[in-house]
């Protein structure tokens, strides 16, 4: 993608998400239509689809030839990453949103044949936007972000994960987990994996453990965190597959070994 | 407590609290002397002590006569809640406040002959001050919080709790606790307790657990969340002793009752 049109479409993509933002605040106070999708606590609402929708229509109208992977379907069916991809989910943190009516995201990364070039996470209720264009820095609004403390050990991370790791998963043995949690300094439960990366980004948590996220879960806030040297990949090591659900360890490159190493013993 | 007393206790508390957050906000980008204390996880900071000793100064220099437990050990050794004891953590969160510069709150809980009468949780980096008098009602700055919505089931409950719930511990089961997560609709950690209990109180999570936490971590909050209808009490169902460690559960008096009855099955 040349400079040009990067900066275009970065552009453009800002502007709509704040307008998305926007939206949001104005109808925080409605009533809600929630239903529910994989399972009882899997929650989409109105202001889920709506918000999507005005993505999709934006970009069809304005890039006719991206295409968009969305998390409430209205985007498209793609088996490949060819060409330029938004990925989008118009509401991170569903069950905060409903619950809470704060502690969500809108999260949207744009890929090109398979790159992450430019990533937003937007913490709608605080007004806190986060964005990057790839290897041009992430940004929290208008503020740089550093790149990460490389010095932190294991010891003294701070690391973002939810309590499913600890009760019998497909993924690894519950025995591997108990003493990863009482290995690190502490763990923090937030909700939202696009807030997750943001934290990540900022530097306030040091890894992200995540079972089962899907592609735009994810899209938005890796390439943020990815400007202040966060990796993110499998559990195994392997890098994320972004057309499918991935367990995910994020963190940086030291601390990212190390964790990836931890969990390995215990890996199924 | 006369009424006269209270307002003039709960006024003075108030301005030496919003006092004490300017102090900390002013100075959360200087450097920070660290130490450890029970372990290399339980934190406390220069700002920790200063915090405590700004609030026994002023304490002591207007009320001779009441009594302070305080984290940092700056207040009395009490035996008893008889008289007026002031309940204090400068700093509940500390590892938030090292590792985050947010996420941590001032709480105090003013006790008169054993009965909390006056409640702050002070998240001091959003300047939200959680605020009640026993009786009176609990506010989040000036707004008053709704009483908790009755109607919610276990089922869509979100449960603030920490991870070593799910390690073996001394209070409970592994099992059941596992059960447990996945029997409400999420879980969350903050790492404060006290933001914990004033999330209770905004109705944004429903419920919380806690291992082991000393009365300066709950005393603001309880009273805070108990004028909404919070009930809080030790894992068996007794009510907390203020002079103690205790393993804490609170939520509405529906789901308390639940809570109890199902941790009760795998309780040691």
């Amino acid at each position: 993608m040349n400079h040009e049109m990067l900066e275009e479409i970065y552009t453009n993509a800002k502007k709509w998400v704040e307008e998305a933002g926007e939206n949001i605040r104005s109808k925080i106070n409605n009533p809600l239509t929630i239903d529910t999708k994989s399972n009882p606590n899997d929650l989409v609402t109105t202001m889920d689809k709506e918000t999507e929708l005005f993505f999709v229509s934006k970009i069809k109208g304005t890039y006719p030839n991206h295409s968009i992977i969305g998390e409430e379907g209205y985007g498209d069916e793609l088996t490949n990453l060819d060409g330029t991809v938004w990925i989008i989910d118009p509401i991170d943190g569903t069950m905060n949103f409903v619950h809470q009516k704060r502690n969500f995201a809108i999260s949207i990364g744009i890929f090109h044949d398979g790159v992450g070039e430019i990533g937003f996470v937007y913490d709608v209720m605080n007004d806190v936007l986060y964005h990057a264009k790839r290897n041009q820095g992430a940004y929290k609004n208008d503020t740089k972000l550093e790149p990460l403390n490389k010095e932190v050990v294991l010891e003294k991370a701070i690391v973002g994960m939810n309590h499913f790791w600890l009760c019998n998963n497909l993924t690894v043995e519950v025995g591997t987990m108990q003493k990863f949690v009482k290995h690190v300094r502490g763990t923090r439960t937030y909700g939202s994996a696009a807030l997750d990366f943001a934290y990540l980004a900022e530097g306030i948590t040091n890894g992200y453990l995540s079972l089962g996220l899907a592609p735009w879960d994810v899209a938005g806030g890796m390439v943020i965190a990815g400007e202040v040297g966060v990796v993110t990949t499998n559990v195994d090591g392997t890098p994320l597959d972004m057309l499918n659900k991935s367990t995910v360890v994020a963190s940086n490159q030291a601390l990212h070994y190390q964790i990836i190493q931890f969990i390995k013993e215990g890996r199924k």
